[in-house]
């Protein structure tokens, strides 16, 4: 907390770009490859279908070549990691790339355990447009030394806002660091979210499907940075609504689906300051 | 929407006999051996369990067939098909048809991808009591040329009533067609369950979870035509009324749990109209 | 039932003594390495994760040894057995004793089929310091002929209180047979916890769930048996709780994670008696 004083200013992402950028992915109802992990599928599917999008889980290396070039995103989750799933997406990432389908990389607990961080190596050379990650996660994958809890972050997003920055510039990729805020930087411009959800880390999934909602956002997205930016400002906005209309992480979930669901691109510009 | 004129008109399945069949099954609380997708397995035990069924999820080659062969009803889902998987299926497959135990079959994005479709059509050569997917898939297995949209059907269940009817017939199977009305057929006879449930849509694992309803209602049922639709029907009403009580898709799924777990079979009788 | 009068007077667990653990337990906010079954990740994480604790699937053989060395407590669960995540539950194992990690056992319908019971016999060789099942499972393990119908117990828990002490000296192991109250015995001593939650059997997930709650309560405990009365006794008291919140099991669960957040320790002395 005392590096405080060296951060940047960084500046907030506006409301309106966000309610343009949902209007788009609700009209276009994107349909999202997804290969998450065995934890957080059905969450992710739900906010998906909350949103507008069209989620579709598709593990099978014998489907997912076929499957990731018919899809208008592709999301990449390597929590629950291992030899047969991780040949399923090499093989789903090498068809998007060639089917021009743009795909976010979710690099869970990047940096804590060493056959997860040699694959995220690997898939950081096929070019993903995003790359969506808590601090701790983001700042391995950058090169430095922290490593979360599990798969908690042991640090602070505004502490990673530089390696995002750096990581972006090695990679060409998008990069959000998430957390009590969020930061989105294409290495050169950056934007804060700072709309805060604290129940959010009460409830598995929420940073998973975050990662899911980029993907929406970035599918067919004329400025990815935007897209990006928009989609995390999206969840964290429904967050702060839920909240105020819960008791607990129990109840914050189903009121996280409303408020995405309720949520009218249009009162986002009107609710701007 | 052109076509709707040329539909047949379709007898709505009597409310009487949904309240005689849920009875029946509620005092069975039939064990039913679940082989589905990765997404939605929390949701589909969950549901069962609401309606008073037994779920039980066991997917291992080396269990599936001793376990097919003392559960009441057997459910196979290709929602997150892999090689593995599909051999436990065949195997669970085998062994009920051995066991005489019924088994139901949930085609998810049949005609959409190539290794599935082929895998359904082998599983179709393997006498299931019943199928049940929506529009889309339902045509595709037909052999009509529509296919979806991911997961999700691009069809009307109306369109594919006639495909429902041809699948039937060519399989022995009865055939559930599902969507914004439900229409069950054995090939001769076809009941229409036209009780609404959008939001349903909007929430994973619904049809999925309809699926395994289906197969507790077939497990020992007299008349199985009569056991599929008053399965549509019991999530159908129960969809209605939890639609009355939420606010979205993500309160949706608690009223919908609710109201599967208070409906009372003799309810059920007086408020047919 | 009519065996009732042949059962030892049990003494019911002391709720100040809960409320010292579960004290413990969120100051100390355990890590607990989950590899649990396909059907309940979601809400393990979730119960976890509304308790203070920190939960982490790592399920790959190729990474399973490295984190149960740092994680605070392991829980194998067999509910959807096969065999490669029996191999990676195995090195786990292997890998937690040596690092004296304690690890919880689940053993999720033993008796009821051969393939998991063999992988349930050998696995208590390895020294669980939990054994934590329903009563036909924890009969099943002590050798009685009791098997469950799939997954659900078919006899009272407290008829398992006899298997559930000679399991515990057989094996060593703190054993916990759970069902409209539970027993917690190390084979000399035995607690009753009495707190009723009868809606919690229509929901899947919430014996798993507890098992991954006593895995929290073990971590680090200075009296193992007291650590595993106090974890049933937090989630029976918070489905206490839950059910006097909620019309049936579907809004069950989201009263249910939040009782868990909003319970304090310091709440469960004063309302002993």
């Amino acid at each position: 907390m005392s590096d405080l004083h060296t951060i940047p200013l960084i500046p907030q992402f506006p409301l309106y770009r966000v309610g343009e950028e949902f209007a788009r992915v609700r009209a276009a109802a994107p349909l999202v490859h997804c290969l998450s992990n065995e934890v957080v599928q059905s969450i992710t599917a739900n906010v998906l279908l909350a949103l507008g999008a069209s989620p579709a889980m598709i593990v099978a290396e014998e489907e997912v070549a076929e499957f990731a070039a018919m899809a208008d995103a592709l999301l990449i989750n390597v929590g629950t990691l291992y030899p047969a799933r991780l040949l399923a997406m090499q093989k789903a990432v090498t068809a998007a790339n060639a089917a021009h389908t743009p795909w976010v990389l979710d690099p869970v607990a990047a940096g804590v355990l060493a056959y997860r961080t040699d694959a995220l190596h690997d898939l950081l050379l096929q070019k993903p447009a995003v790359i969506r990650g808590n601090a701790s996660e983001i700042m391995a994958l950058a090169g430095e030394s922290a490593s979360g809890k599990g798969v908690d972050s042991t640090a602070s997003s505004v502490l990673a806002i530089a390696a995002a920055q750096r990581l972006a510039l090695q990679t060409g990729a998008i990069v959000a660091v998430t957390g009590e805020a969020d930061y989105v930087s294409d290495g050169v411009s950056t934007w804060a979210i700072p709309w805060g959800h604290v129940l959010m880390t009460r409830v598995v999934g929420t940073g998973c499907a975050l990662s899911a909602v980029v993907a929406a956002f970035v599918a067919g997205a004329p400025d990815k940075l935007v897209a990006v930016a928009a989609a995390c400002a999206v969840m964290a906005i429904a967050g702060e609504r839920a909240e105020s209309a819960c008791d607990g992480p129990g109840t914050f979930l189903p009121a996280f689906l409303d408020a995405l669901y309720i949520m009218q691109p249009a009162m986002l510009k009107a609710v701007d300051e």
